[in-house]
């Protein structure tokens, strides 16, 4: 039996279970130029809490009683497309059902497995990469000897973002909410410096880590570490704006304080969305893949096994439980 | 006898005149080297508010007991130095006084007469009319038929950045604080439209005034109505941040909300300071003056006669009470 993931309701501040179904649905039937897939991975993101609000975001509301979509990794089990083969993996903004139906193949994008793992497609190899990509190499432009400092670092974008940095000769600085990410920050990533801003003051943190000032902000949170980097920001430093988690779950925003320091500092703070710059994402491949390959960049995945705990590893993930980016899977990749 | 108006102490919140005090002090005398002059026009802006505190800004603080200074429109009236001689129309970074000794002449910059009125070396013809191009042409870029939103738009700035954006090709939407400099805006400077903020909602006039949106946001002011800029930006908004006027007089920063549409909308905003421009001015001058001179940029001052009304003259404008460019007339143009 086919089950899937439904919006039972909408949260209002923290998302909890309960506003999560598991149900029973159809089994998918491929008519004429349509595909069935098997999910294997589903991706969590932290944009998908904006989608379960109501109003206008960048990404369309999820609606009550209709399932939860995201990006998912899938093997094709049935195809009546010419495009795809059972055993195919591919990818697309699917369900979060065990199987779903992918009408006339619509929005399906094959992975190429040789690239690295298919679960890499949607992280590394996929948006999250090209994210810390653009957001690094195309707004923040650190030059050799700057300082780049990172928050959520240890997420599926930061971690990336903070070794593109150091690639591009930066001195890479990046927070996250356990002594367990800094040191994966450190060890791992190769991060020049890592703190535990729950565990320690963000001023003397950043005053401590970033001796010479804020060259590069690379923003995934908002809120008082966007005010603190405010404050340790250089003169002409650029901020890219990648998210604001922090304040996804608050019911009042509370204000940006101290945002005159754009001006005196002439800082400039550029939002800027995945979406726009798909079309870059070849041209990424062909530059990151062998990198990811070669063991030039790492890319650490937390998988929670199993369907009916997607509600449970998103909740998580939200509340920063996750390391690197976290997946659930619902399926083994190769066909038992 | 030579007099001076000097920083009498540091303002808490709003400036009031027991912050200055009008002080006699010795008359110049040239050395070797040396220029004296006569001032004509002090230039009354913004920033000086900055100046006024003893924090870190992108301007020196003033100090107690020393004289305020600003840019000032002067007439040479002694020389010691081969680049001046009498009679010479000059601009400089000068003391508040009748008279000034300028040492070795430094800083000091000759007017050339024949460009434009010689207080217009200190707005349209300089760093004012300056920053409204960089504003407009380097940071907000609009093409013909997008929207530029404009605050303190009647200010030495806000009238010129509406006019430069209007030979662009965008329709140009200002907001001001009185009637009369709403009229003043859509009369005299040719915005598309215009409205007095003080008289009605701030969304209501932007869905009014602004239907398809803000492309551009040119922020003079910060606060409330940065907030409602974010609010009705366009996807791709750009938001040159030259000023932000309604904090400088708050004792405690409120915090700017929504500042997540930079993400949602993919805004970029830049703080930017006209000291890292100023090697454009004579491009600049070479472009814009013919305009002025023909009349196809007009340029709106407003004169306060006399030195010991300097700090009254400046006290109204940063409450909002000039429109246009506010100078206080030290002595004629002309020697008698």
């Amino acid at each position: 039996m086919n089950t899937r993931i439904v919006l039972a309701r909408r949260p209002v501040g923290w998302v909890e279970e309960s506003c999560f179904a598991v149900e029973s649905c159809t089994e998918p039937q491929a008519g004429p130029g349509d595909v069935v897939v098997q999910s294997i991975y589903l991706s969590t993101d932290p944009y998908l809490r904006g989608r379960m609000n109501d109003g206008p975001s960048y990404a369309a509301s999820f609606q009550v009683g209709h399932p939860i979509v995201s990006r998912v990794v899938a093997r094709v089990i049935d195809s009546r497309h010419e495009g795809f083969a059972v055993g195919d993996y591919v990818w697309g903004f699917l369900d979060w059902a065990q199987r779903s139906l992918v009408r006339r193949g619509q929005g399906l994008q094959r992975i190429d497995a040789s690239l690295g793992r298919v679960s890499h497609a949607v992280s590394v190899l996929g948006m999250p990469g090209l994210t810390a990509w653009i957001g690094v190499a195309e707004l923040g432009r650190p030059v050799p000897g700057e300082t780049v400092y990172i928050s959520s670092a240890e997420g599926a974008v930061g971690q990336l973002a903070g070794q593109f940095a150091r690639r591009m000769g930066a001195r890479v600085v990046g927070s996250a909410g356990s002594d367990d990410k800094v040191a994966f920050l450190r060890e791992r990533c190769g991060f020049d410096a890592a703190f535990n801003y729950k565990a320690r003051d963000l001023d003397d943190a950043l005053r401590e880590h970033c001796p010479d000032g804020i060259d590069v902000y690379f923003d995934n949170v908002g809120g008082a570490t966007l005010e603190a980097a405010l404050r340790h920001a250089n003169v002409a430093a650029r901020f890219p704006v990648c998210g604001m988690i922090s304040g996804y779950n608050a019911l009042e925003d509370p204000g940006i304080r101290g945002l005159h320091a754009l001006l005196v500092k002439r800082i400039q703070m550029t939002g800027f969305i995945i979406y726009d710059h798909v079309h870059k994402l070849p041209a990424y491949l062909a530059r990151v893949a062998p990198w990811v390959r070669r063991g030039e960049v790492v890319f650490h995945e937390d998988i929670v096994q199993g369907l009916e705990r997607a509600p449970a590893a998103l909740i998580g993930m939200l509340r920063g439980e996750a390391i690197g980016k976290r997946l659930v899977q619902v399926a083994p990749e190769s066909a038992a």
